[in-house]
């Protein structure tokens, strides 16, 4: 388990380090009050429910109930108690399944109080919520079911807190416009499987968008905006919203189509070590550890691995795992620990062969993705509105003096020879979506100088080399190229870059037993679903992000 | 890039720190002066190898040679030189698709040289090997193409060289036992792609098994023993075998099936940080570093953030990544790093439907690989030989009371209440397989006391708990549970079990905004490899392991 640790807070694109300590240690105090505060409220309510529970006395009284953990656990050998009486037997029906065709039929539902609004004191609507799915619920007085006692238990009912809901499903006449099912279910009983104390952040603030927000203040009215930080300061409830439930369903998409490609292409899956002797690519910007004695370093991409494997016969190999990197870099596309994706392959005649993989793989996942996470998509949209993404089923690919050309013409001068900026990057987007009418294309032919020392030159221009970037809307999110698979000439390239030699000798060795011309590229899982959806920052991607200023939860 | 560094010696289940400084640096300067030699050997041979292949002129001449770097890649836009007129409109076709069909056309194929065999001056065999399929190819001197000189050139070519070969195929009326095609190619053209220097290992040797060792032995023939040390130390040569090509292909379906499985179960894959504040589950046997001037751990296994993720309504979660233990375990079956296959689940009823994904999920994938991997177990267990995996469709469930039952009744005595050792487990296994008829059991409802305390106790009995591990020939391969999802009993048993519940507040606290009964399991992909092929040693199934003593290549 991780220790208790306050999470610093994340100032995006802006470097707090100067917030003092002092300050950072009453925050850190009045937290702690807040949580003890809410650990008593949540106990407080717990006792709470299970007085009201037990006030009743009489035929009903079994109806609802808070659920004791044992009859949690007592169904497949049953004794006495109201809930395996009630529940044991029966099949769990997913909200998201609710419909017409259930008309009349007695379902059992497990959901969570979405919300709850009593009508009186004989009338109470909860709407449960199961994932990306909600269903309103009423509990009305009635002399063989429900008691008022009964719908007093049910308005006490805290948000969040999951239930099991039996009841009838009916149709109403009228739209239900607070729900996702065309469907409601009349009560019969309800039971509270698990209490939840009072949110930090309410669903609803959390699912607001910015238009509604901005729509309700032009109207006078000032609804809460949850912001980043607190956001992942409390993911647990965070990433209940339905715009976050469809990213993460969105992301192991991605991961899957990802992997049934390559598979389908006769590649092989590797796992390669994160744990490095040595410091890694020469880099300040590794984590280093003590491994035994030996000093170590989390890998920062498994370059060397997977090319190891190549010259292992692998032919093509991929991967799919944490990288880990330590730069201080405070923008909306850099976290400290990502998900790689990594490809390394055979070239029998032409680094060409990497971008035609690059090129099916991903317009697979970008049509396999709008074929099926067609309702995860319009979940993310509805909070955070994008345009679907412009893409062609074969995908563009310039060469960078053709893309510096272009910029040129637009009035932008860069050096033809040197690395294109953020900005540059941008505004190349912009005039390729103009001139071809696409926002996914491939630059290839990279400036030899701007690229690692173990990149193939062009053997046609040496200032050149068989190397690519990709970009989806304007920002690069793969890198890739042919390595250099000659070990005197990668020695000789290594030293070219300033580089001693003695210290990458493994890395070189690999290549002394035969080595087939290879190439390969590395893709970040959260930068592919951040731009597809057209998201502004990365940590809306990464489950539980780690950048310079977080680690925690 | 990794640095140099001399990986120390494994001396498997034995603890070797005892080993003098002075005797490893001894060894160390042995192993640079070997590796300054090797370089000195590759180099003369490169300068061999071009000297060579200038010294014909005439029409033959272009028939053969070492490729030059820039006629590698000329082929897209082709300039003068004679592998791209040889090669440049051509397609490859692989090793493992040569048979009778292709009698009399001309094929290119691009392999290893597996052997060379010269017979007399106008005659020369070469095997060329392409992952795991072999080819035996001739070349005859022939006025028309192949000249004396050629004949040289490919008897001069060192075992492990990268070659493009262009030939007619012919089937011979004779079985070909040095090849696994049963074609023959005669050989018109043959270019070296990448010359290889001499291996410190050869593939023949990695590649034999211990029969045909003592075999030889009993018959006065001492053949080389190529030991898991070495095969380490030189892993891009060791994994070329037929057996390590296998092992790694049936690891990558072990993968796939476990992820398609789960998805088609509604299971979302997440992954979790492995990056953790503080010092992860209490232990001694977490890697640590420091984080930005926070200290921290590498995680031992997903399980905060996979319960997290179910708090936060993923329902059914999954996670394939790295796992770090620094325990300093000498064993056949640990390792500090290794692939976990992590699972988290709701429950509604009871724990037995977290063993029924086991049960399903796994006997998937063991009829997966039966059926897709033939030729992969095939040749794995020609080098080691094992007897396939004895399962049942349905698998087998006992109770940790029967199985202390089942020893008891083979004069085994063991605490009912305590866990089994190695051993036990072993017999467990044995006892099971006499009894049963199998070697894959799911044993449950261990005694509380010897599981973690997040382990939710039987609700009929509080010494025993709803977990269970999973065996395969008498070893665990999967340890799961369910946990406890009521945040007070959690502090409660975590107190009770002696853990201050101030350092695993994070953890309680995800349970108190609503949180769903849940269990999960976690398995170890090097073990299910291990275990499914009868090896005796995890580092045979993990691509680059680390242990201990070993943190390269």
């Amino acid at each position: 388990m991780s220790t208790e640790s306050e999470p610093p807070k994340v100032q995006e694109e802006v470097d707090s380090s100067s917030q003092s300590i002092s300050k950072k240690a009453a925050k850190k105090e009045a937290a702690k009050k807040a949580k003890e505060e809410r650990r008593k409220e949540a106990e407080a309510a717990a006792s709470a429910a299970s007085a009201l529970s037990i006030e009743e006395e009489g035929p009903l009284a079994n109806n609802y109930g808070d659920v004791p953990l044992q009859e949690l656990q007592s169904v497949n050998d049953p004794q006495t108690g109201k809930w395996s009486e009630a529940v044991s037997g029966r099949e769990w029906t997913e909200v998201g399944a609710l419909n017409g065709s259930l008309k009349d039929q007695e379902v059992l539902i497990r959901g969570r109080v979405h919300t709850t609004r009593p009508v009186g004191n004989k009338l109470a609507f909860v709407v449960v919520r199961e994932r990306v799915s909600t269903v309103q619920c009423l509990a009305t007085v009635k002399p063989d079911s429900v008691s008022k006692e009964m719908v007093r238990f049910v308005r006490s009912l805290s948000n969040e807190s999951i239930v099991d809901v039996i009841g009838v499903v009916s149709v109403p006449d009228v739209e239900i416009k607070g729900a996702t099912q065309q469907v409601e279910v009349q009560i019969k009983k309800l039971y509270c499987v698990s209490r939840a104390a009072k949110t930090p952040i309410t669903i609803e603030d959390a699912s607001r968008s910015e238009a509604e927000i901005e729509k309700a203040s032009k109207e006078g009215v000032q609804l809460p905006r949850v912001n980043q930080d607190t956001r992942l300061n409390n993911r647990v409830i965070d990433i209940r919203t339905l715009a976050n439930q469809g990213i993460f369903r969105i992301q192991s998409q991605v991961g899957n189509i990802f992997r049934q490609f390559l598979l389908s292409e006769n590649f092989v899956e590797i796992h390669t070590p994160k744990l490095i002797a040595g410091s890694s690519e020469g880099g300040s910007a590794v984590f280093r550890l003590d491994y035994k004695g030996q000093s170590a370093c989390l890998a920062q991409s498994p370059q060397l691995h997977k090319q190891m494997s190549i010259c292992g016969d692998f032919g093509r190999v991929f991967e799919t795992g944490p990288v880990f990197r330590a730069e201080d870099s405070y923008t909306h596309r850099h976290l400290c620990e990502f998900t790689g994706l990594d490809v390394e392959m055979e070239i029998k005649k032409h680094y060409s062969e990497v971008m035609d993989i690059v090129d099916c793989l991903f317009v697979t996942i970008f049509d396999s993705l709008n074929n099926v996470c067609k309702k995860e998509l319009e979940a993310v949209a509805k909070q955070y509105p994008f345009e679907p993404l412009k893409y062609k089923p074969k995908t563009l690919r310039l060469t960078f003096e053709e893309g510096v050309q272009m910029l040129k013409d637009a009035g932008v001068e860069i050096d033809p020879l040197g690395d294109l900026n953020t900005e540059s990057e941008r505004k190349l987007g912009q005039l390729v979506l103009e001139k071809y009418g696409t926002e996914f294309y491939i630059l290839h032919r990279y400036p030899l100088a701007v690229r690692p020392f173990y990149t193939m030159p062009c053997h046609d221009n040496s200032l050149y080399s068989n190397s690519f970037d990709v970009f989806i809307r304007g920002e690069e999110i793969i890198s890739g190229a042919q390595r250099i698979h000659i070990p005197e000439f990668l020695a000789e390239r290594a030293q070219a870059c300033g580089i001693d030699v003695k210290t990458i000798s493994t890395y070189i060795d690999s290549f002394r037993y035969g080595a087939p011309p290879h190439g390969g590229f590395g893709v970040g899982l959260e930068r592919v679903v951040m731009l597809f959806c057209g998201l502004n920052n990365i940590r809306k991607t990464s489950l539980y992000p780690r950048d310079p200023l977080r680690i925690a939860p």
